[in-house]
């Protein structure tokens, strides 16, 4: 972590706002309860959730080197910081060139799914690919039955298939944990019959929602419990709410009996709906506002605090420049969020 | 417009994706038909809604020299690009030192709506105000039967008070547009009562939505009109859609019949719900994939080069550092996204 010198900041509201927010003590606690049931390869971070390679070190020094990504951007980044150890596109593309041109620096693995991903790969210059299956969700991914072909494709034009992977993203929310273990364990069917295709070592799936409950994956695919959001809140999970925007009230109806704060749907991932506030109700979000109902009894002035809880992290943290590292209201620490955009 | 020489990008298929096209002939159209109701200084464009220089300056060669702005970066964006005539912060600050610290290189106004925001202004180093005044958005704003006292507190303390300000933000979407006039001309009684009791030359209101039916401004703020969005377009504007998300068809599923193409969520506003798309319905969005059915007889390829419609442009912009700018297919500039973040 960057650290903070006397000279800087040192207290929450010395930052302008909106500002990204993260609780050093709920992340410590979420790496260690994801360690302890997914110690080192048995997790594969998702880096798509906190984009920040400041953030990915903290995950080696807790004993996981193996890093999936969403971006192209993503894995250019990871390599540049020497964070290359294993990484893997857990998606598909169709100009793998950005890839290849990293190969000498990183171990790079791609997802394909069909021939022309496959000539991508190739034709890109990457050595290593996974086999990116159907397991349910309405995404990307072959049909089991297609598979093997694939590998044997695969293998024919010199790339080394180290196995197959399948997110079951259909099942992460779901609140009734005996139904979503047997709607993974039928996924998981699907995506152990198609390794019996295709060989290689790695199974890899899930997601902070089934991390504890994929039994058949040889790595978890998780990034949103470091940070964790109001979404994944709802389903009881072991980890921490982490991640607030910090926001100012800057105005005060008592007309209406509702105040305003500076931070709005610019600084927010809105696609799982509004942020909630702990005191308070939200009304709306505007661009760079959101109007708050107190709770009944509570008085709020100009001036005052205010820390919006993310529907959803993942894009949330990709709207900032950086997250403030902060124990309680003392800033610690800041990660850059270097690894944004394509 | 930065050109593009012919030995850079000629054509959208050599972007990579996702990618953001600004359509030239569209934006051109949408200058044109606001220029025609609303000439120079009767219209002060929101810098939130397209965040590039390149593209105000657009705007000063169609007669416009005044601007807004919804965020300080915004204000200090727009003055360090020379673009800084008469620069409107329409937003309420607690700490206006930067803004202060601007009043060498531009004409800076802020709109204040309390006491507090009148002293931070104050203290600030800040020399012109407007006072905001609700007009029925649930957002800041004070009470008509304050704003005169705030003015004179305003005067005391010797700040140039240049008149009022109230948007009537809850009324930019309504459909039937003679009950959007009503409304329109209740909420702007309100503002000129205001206006009464403060003084100045400015009556700033408005919007894309009611550009043309907003009889009692002066200026009117309006942004969203340039780009376009499909939230608007529903509204029957007579502008036409500028803005989209250029994304590339990666994966095909032919038993599911749909399609997965590079862009999602992180890469569209998502305040205002899904983006659409032409020849296909919109199934889901996540973070870096739209999964999209065509439309029936429709068959589509990996490779395809897919529009999105965003539902709301703001903040789609805010999530991109460039927009290209094109004409049909070919490219033909490049717009910075200078002006994002806070």
């Amino acid at each position: 972590m960057c650290s903070v010198s006397s000279a800087e900041l040192t207290d929450v509201d010395q930052l302008a706002t909106p500002a990204l927010l993260v609780d050093d003590g709920a992340l410590a606690t979420n790496i260690a309860r994801m360690t302890e049931t997914r110690p080192g390869a048995s997790l594969r971070p998702h880096v798509k959730a906190f984009k920040s390679t400041a953030l990915a070190r903290r995950l080696v020094e807790a004993g996981h080197e193996l890093f999936c990504c969403a971006t192209i951007a993503e894995m250019e980044g990871m390599a540049a910081a020497g964070l290359g150890h294993d990484l893997l596109l857990a998606n598909e593309v169709l100009d793998a060139r950005r890839l290849g041109a990293l190969v000498d620096v990183a171990r790079i693995t791609v997802a394909v799914d069909s021939d022309i991903t496959l000539e991508a790969a190739v034709n890109g210059g990457v050595k290593e690919v996974l086999i990116d299956v159907n397991v349910g969700l309405p995404r990307c991914g072959c049909e089991v039955a297609d598979a093997g072909r694939l590998a044997d494709a695969a293998r024919t034009k010199g790339l080394n298939v180290r196995g197959v992977m399948g997110y079951e993203g259909h099942l992460m929310d779901w609140t009734d944990r005996d139904k979503q273990r047997a709607g993974v364990a039928a996924s998981m069917d699907l995506l152990l019959e198609a390794h019996r295709l295709v060989g290689g070592d790695i199974i890899s799936a899930g997601g902070t929602g089934t991390f504890d409950i994929n039994e058949a994956a040889s790595e978890i695919q998780a990034g949103s419990y470091l940070l964790m959001d109001t979404h994944y809140a709802k389903v009881g999970l072991p980890f921490r709410r982490a991640m607030s925007v910090l926001c100012r009230v800057i105005s005060v109806n008592s007309t209406g009996n509702y105040v305003v704060v500076d931070g709005g749907l610019k600084a927010l991932g809105m696609d799982h709906g509004n942020p909630t506030v702990d005191g308070a109700t939200v009304f709306f979000c505007s661009d760079e506002h959101t109007t708050l109902v107190p709770d009944e009894g509570s008085t709020w002035a100009a001036g005052d605090l205010v820390r919006l809880w993310p529907a959803h992290v993942d894009p949330t943290v990709a709207k900032h420049e950086r997250m403030h590292v902060v124990d309680g209201d003392r800033v610690i620490g800041m990660y850059n969020i270097d690894l944004r955009h394509w």
